[in-house]
């Protein structure tokens, strides 16, 4: 993986910040397991609510745990006064999402001074074992001072 | 639109039950409001539970309906012992999903024997004004036999 | 289609200029058939040197005028002083590319202060039969004040 | 990388035949520089023939040697008696292909009975500096029992 360097020193408070106040992230019971620049992985643990109609979760989700951690991924690098929004990411579903728990693994391929480039890794965990069910390629826009533009 | 002719005349029956069996469709509140063949549209409403931290619609709700849409804009053609899987799909964020409801609109472009390309417009609703806010483009594959595989 | 104004009323000049310094689209005896605002139509002929191995268009053709196609759509919208370059496409193959020409016909869906996205259809035409080969979903953006850099 | 084991012992050369019969591989000069199971690298040198007006490689070229490396990576796992599609792939363009060649290194991640998902990476390189210059996310359909179906 790339060395980034945040240009914020804070980048990780002002990222919490912002995860806890989307609405959907609480619906699902998604929480950050793990930030560094350049990097976010969430993580979101199996329930009906979330599920398709074979008991698996629901594509839905796994689409947007992994939008989210690639935006936020993208976030640790954005200064104080920048926000960022996805402009697209495509998604390919590789096998059932099928077990107790999603973790979803961005890390950023190219951080431009308007775009960046992410990749993000999802994963379905079935009693302890790990198995890589989606993988998405993702671009995303810096909104330069305005922070609180998010994802 | 191309004018497509379902295989199973009782498709729509089976369409609303796999539907009405997706836990994540009611978690967000999200119903079908149109369906023939070859399309399928869905709605869903705003609350502060499918919201980012601005109060609009979390991109992860745009991406869920707009998958949902194209899937069973699929579906309506499948014969009844048939499901359908997503296999990948692209999403472009267009405008921010500030309104009171989002609707994504399905139409199959290309409906093959194993695989099915789909294009999707997500609307996003606001005081009666609808304005479009994502399009998609998704590819979708048939499983024979295997009807209670759906999205 | 959308009903788009032009920034700049030689708009047509400057794309044609900008497509005849592209050495790829000689190479391949690549042709613009149709411009208008938010809208550019390209065609090729078929002949051996652009084939795979079964005497089809290589897919490599078909993404290039595709590409090509969607780029000069955005570009009929840029100011006088500004170039436009493709940030991503994704492309979706829908029957094999056999035939006499391809024809790649672009029309933007949004056109964005930064970003623009566009729609192609790329078409083969068999013995005076066309048919929808290959549809893409791409993203362009606008480069202020570089009018040399285009596609 | 995934450790994969081909299903054809002479995939290799199976692979070189199917490469040389492409019109257009031949016209852009490209040649294959690695063969391994599950990847395969291509690369291509600049001339003004596959120039945009820069002087930089034209996206198409980009865009065509990436689905050449990634749908033969794919192709070395195939039976003897299969060929493979292009289904669809997404390109980011990462940095302008400013260089003197270009190289293109398809992995593949998910090796499905119908189904191949692969990453590509292309680099340029100038004046012996590599730099990674696009990312490519791809979907491959296996073609049973037409070994002459290829890319």
């Amino acid at each position: 993986m790339a060395n980034f360097k945040p240009s914020d020193p804070d980048y990780e408070a002002r990222l919490r910040e912002s995860f806890c106040s989307q609405g959907l992230m609480k619906l699902i019971g998604a929480e950050i397991i793990s930030i560094s620049p350049g990097h976010c992985e969430i993580r979101t643990p199996f329930n009906e609510t979330v599920s398709q109609h074979h008991g698996f979760f629901h594509g839905g989700v796994v689409g947007a745990i992994a939008d989210s951690a690639g935006g936020y991924s993208s976030f640790t690098l954005m200064n104080p006064g920048d926000g960022v929004l996805t402009v697209e990411y495509k998604l390919n579903f590789i096998t059932p999402a099928d077990g107790d728990e999603l973790i979803a693994s961005g890390r950023i391929i190219k951080s431009g001074r308007i775009l960046t480039v992410c990749h993000v890794d999802v994963f379905v965990v079935k009693l302890g074992v790990k198995k890589l069910c989606a993988v998405m390629q993702q671009t995303l826009m810096r909104v330069v001072g305005q922070p609180d533009i998010s994802i």
